[in-house]
């Protein structure tokens, strides 16, 4: 598979508020001769413009839920978002751009994941390769929906990086520099392996796999009636067992997990999910 | 002055991203016993529902900005938030409330911190009592306007708490506690001096002082060309002594604090004053 990619894009600004992968972008478009390896071209680009500009999520919906190839079909379909959606669709096919890797931040204490969105063998071995470079680097692979909205979806092969937990809004200086380098080691290990020379990596690993979502705690009025537990806040990746505390209630009461096994829950405390009926997403761990 | 005190009211939602404050006030108002007091009367009210709504912290222009006298009587104002500030403005006068208390939140790391907005000594005295029921309690005096265009300039008395870190968008459990717990400090506080059974004060503790603020380093175009140095993000209240790191460049080359002496920052890189030029607010520190 890594033979055949000879162009890939980095995108930042899907989501307005997330600044770590706007200025990195910025960055490189400033500097593109930062991003240039051999074997294969590299173009950096923001996706949301008007929504980074505002300083918000998104304008109209979510862009990043926008790619459904139906909804990129449908002529109906024109607020700002799903227009914006149907031009990077556009321009990735007609830029021939193979793979996305798509900069993300979240509020989570995700340190910096890499998400992969099917089951490639090669991107799982990239990936790999990418927690040596950083202990930071965990592996979430996520296919829960084989037809997904997301923008990365607009090319054969897509990554998206999570970085956190940082505010929406705000620049982390040392999560910049970490994510940065983070692009780096996966061009570095395209162009290894463009020039016969793959780069090691590690006999085994680990890796997350989503198996479903939490939602709040809700009442009939669709409002939250509890929080994350202050045990549970910021311990994504950490073990979940049944019993422990998940939710605690604005009057006091803790919530426990009713699950029947040790789970490790990521996005906890997402900011954007509140609306999305998401307190975590649920993972288990496997080895490679 | 606390003898004059006769109505207070609680306020949240003045951000509209600033949960912690939000759903305070929503537990306030389904269970209003807990913030009764003898010998005064506490209200609870969001203040800018729209915002709340939409998740943003504001619509057309910061709600807590929009409280000049001369904007409030200028009919050409109509904008949301200038329209909106004109009914609280009336509302406050009307249900002749004594004393704010403006519940906000802050993605730097300002623990609780109790801002005072003139140099009244009872309100200084109460927040030196508060400094001992939770060590996270910080005094901030903020004289930098004597005129000045926040929500709480509309009653005779007022407090703003600015809790910390935590992202727009998103409740931290822990805080919310700790900040109820603020709360009800401050009305039993109030109480009990109206029962001349005053709560005792330390003898000495320390407050900062908010001398004047630093930007972000900007280009020509006004685009912010450096971050808050890692060494510094997070480092509320801590001493900043000339010559330590101040900013990083996105190239990765240090700034250093030119100053001539010590001073403690706060405020170090909240989300929304990137856009007021504000990279950090820079304080002194006195005794009482």
């Amino acid at each position: 598979m890594i033979a055949s990619i000879k162009k890939v894009a980095l995108v930042g600004g899907t989501h307005g508020g997330e600044l770590t992968g706007i200025f990195l972008v910025k960055k490189f478009q400033q500097s593109p001769h930062l991003i240039q390896r051999h074997g294969f071209e590299t173009i950096a680009f923001i996706s949301n413009l008007k929504a980074v500009e505002v300083g918000t999520r998104y304008i109209d919906i979510d862009l990043n839920r926008a790619f459904n190839p139906q909804d990129l079909q449908n002529p109906q379909l024109t607020n700002y978002e799903q227009s914006l959606a149907k031009k990077i669709a556009h321009k990735i096919e007609e830029e021939k751009i193979d793979l996305i890797i798509d900069l993300h931040s979240t509020t989570s204490n995700m340190g910096l994941t890499v998400i992969l969105h099917g089951d490639n063998p090669d991107l799982l071995k990239m990936a790999g390769y990418l927690t040596q470079t950083n202990s930071k680097v965990k592996i979430l692979t996520h296919n829960l929906n084989k037809q997904t909205s997301y923008l990365l979806s607009s090319a054969e092969f897509g990554i998206t990086i999570e970085v956190g937990a940082v505010a929406n809004g705000v620049l982390d200086a040392k999560l910049f520099q970490e994510t940065e380098n983070l692009v780096y080691a996966i061009l570095d290990y395209l162009e290894a392996d463009k020039k016969g020379q793959p780069l090691s990596v590690p006999p085994s690993f680990n890796y997350y796999s989503a198996i479903g979502t939490v939602d709040y705690p809700r009442n009939d009025r669709g409002e939250i009636t509890a929080m994350i537990h202050p045990k549970l806040q910021f311990q994504d990746y950490q073990p979940l067992n049944p019993g422990n505390p998940i939710f605690i209630t604005f009057e006091g009461e803790e919530i426990f997990y009713q699950g029947n096994e040790t789970v490790y829950p990521v996005f906890i405390n997402e900011a954007a999910y509140y609306e999305k009926g998401t307190a975590m997403c649920l993972t288990v761990i496997s080895d490679q």
